[in-house]
């Protein structure tokens, strides 16, 4: 589904306007605090007017192929899309083994997490096409507690969703002070965020007087939009296509909720 | 939104055919075991095919204009809605005081609410507008409690929606038995259906293998989708406007997924 830029701009040039999705993608690199990272940003560039803007916040793996995927998919819905890269460029661990070093560096530090995150929802809010007013943030595993905790510190952001993600934090939510529209999409028997977790965090976002919506879809285990998991949930990461399917309708409603 | 069946059938009567919704109503006389019961029936008139069908279960006050109400929506989204009486004809409390007597008749005899309901759902099935392949049924408080007893009696449904229902039951879903999917549309913070009961149903539905969705909504109680219920949720039941548009979103989500 990858569609170089390089070749989505030489399409462009050979052939009329069309009315239909030309996604357009590309790597960009920003800083924050001095760090060098690499993003990926997608949109359609067969409309020219603001649109909403989309934070992809990666999984403990880095921003790979899945999250560009995502922004394409998201691009294709309208969006300008933006997956962010919190490790820094060229930092990918190349396995499950390498990468709770990386997660947990950022997990142990939630202050560098969410401020790292802003400087990807800055980057987003930049782009020329975007819409700042009308911005959300998603992410998987790693990067679903990622756009809590952007929702936690008051991010200026419409909404935000987790796909499988984290729920706990050192930092929990106050009253008042989250902006953000919240949407869980949770696999039922996830092993990894334990029903203590989901009742943790559904006290916190009610102390907190959040407004969300928490989905939990049966049978699915950690990580189950994610393909590279593989099909067996006794491991207790895998793909599940009902519960990757329905939570993408899920969000779609949720957005056409908040960008309406 | 009510359409008498009388005046729409007169609109029809000197009016041409035309394409959108012409929503024909009317009260339905059945039997079971004996007892006569009193349903209440809605469909678009302006075409002839056969489309899904949709059961509706009242919550405790028996059928009410509520059920009236949503069977018209069904209705002017395209299904054959049919909302079912538990009661028996005239058998209608009058207030939240008199209603536990009845529900309770039920709740303490759930052969009975089961055999009661399919009475319904044979009722819809038999309309010559309905696919009876293509079936569901979305319930109420205690209707929700209802359409999951339907679901666990293996009752032939491709799904149901239960809204701020009871979810326990003395007779939990046996592995294999259930053929609905099942959505499930919650108050999180419901004070009748508690978080342990909440636990409860989602293992005994884990345990089944049914395929569900679990859906909470932040700040909503009992009685969500109800305006008669009032707007405060310090009483334990209250309308809540997010709560309800949403819930029917996903239904809608739920029913394009199970009639595609």
């Amino acid at each position: 589904m990858k569609i170089p830029a390089i070749l989505a701009l030489a399409c462009l040039a050979v052939t009329p306007p069309i009315a239909h999705a030309k996604v357009v993608t590309r790597s960009v690199e920003y800083t924050h605090d001095g760090v060098v990272l690499e993003g990926y940003l997608a949109y359609d560039d067969a409309t020219a007017g603001k649109r909403p803007g989309v934070l992809v916040v990666h999984q403990w793996l880095g921003l790979t192929d899945n999250e560009r995927m995502r922004a394409q998919m998201l691009a294709e819905l309208g969006y300008v899309a933006f997956a962010v890269d919190v490790y820094g460029k060229g930092v990918r661990p190349a396995s499950a083994a390498e990468a709770p070093q990386q997660a947990g560096k950022y997990y142990g530090d939630r202050a560098l997490f969410r401020a790292r995150l802003a400087a990807g929802l800055a980057q987003l809010k930049a782009n020329s096409l975007v819409d700042p007013a009308r911005c959300a943030a998603i992410g998987y595993c790693f990067g679903g507690g990622g756009v809590l905790e952007l929702a936690r510190a008051g991010a200026d952001l419409a909404g935000v969703v987790s796909f499988h993600g984290s729920l706990d934090t050192p930092l929990p939510a106050v009253a008042g002070a989250v902006k953000a529209k919240v949407l869980v999409c949770h696999g039922a028997v996830d092993p990894y965020v334990k029903p203590e977790a989901v009742h943790g965090f559904l006290e916190e976002m009610e102390a907190a007087k959040v407004d969300y919506q928490f989905i939990m879809y049966s049978g699915a285990v950690h990580a189950f939009t994610q393909k590279a998991a593989g099909d067996d949930p006794a491991k207790g990461a895998a793909y599940d296509a009902d519960a990757d399917r329905r939570s993408w309708r899920h969000m779609q409603d949720f957005f056409a909720e908040i960008f309406r």
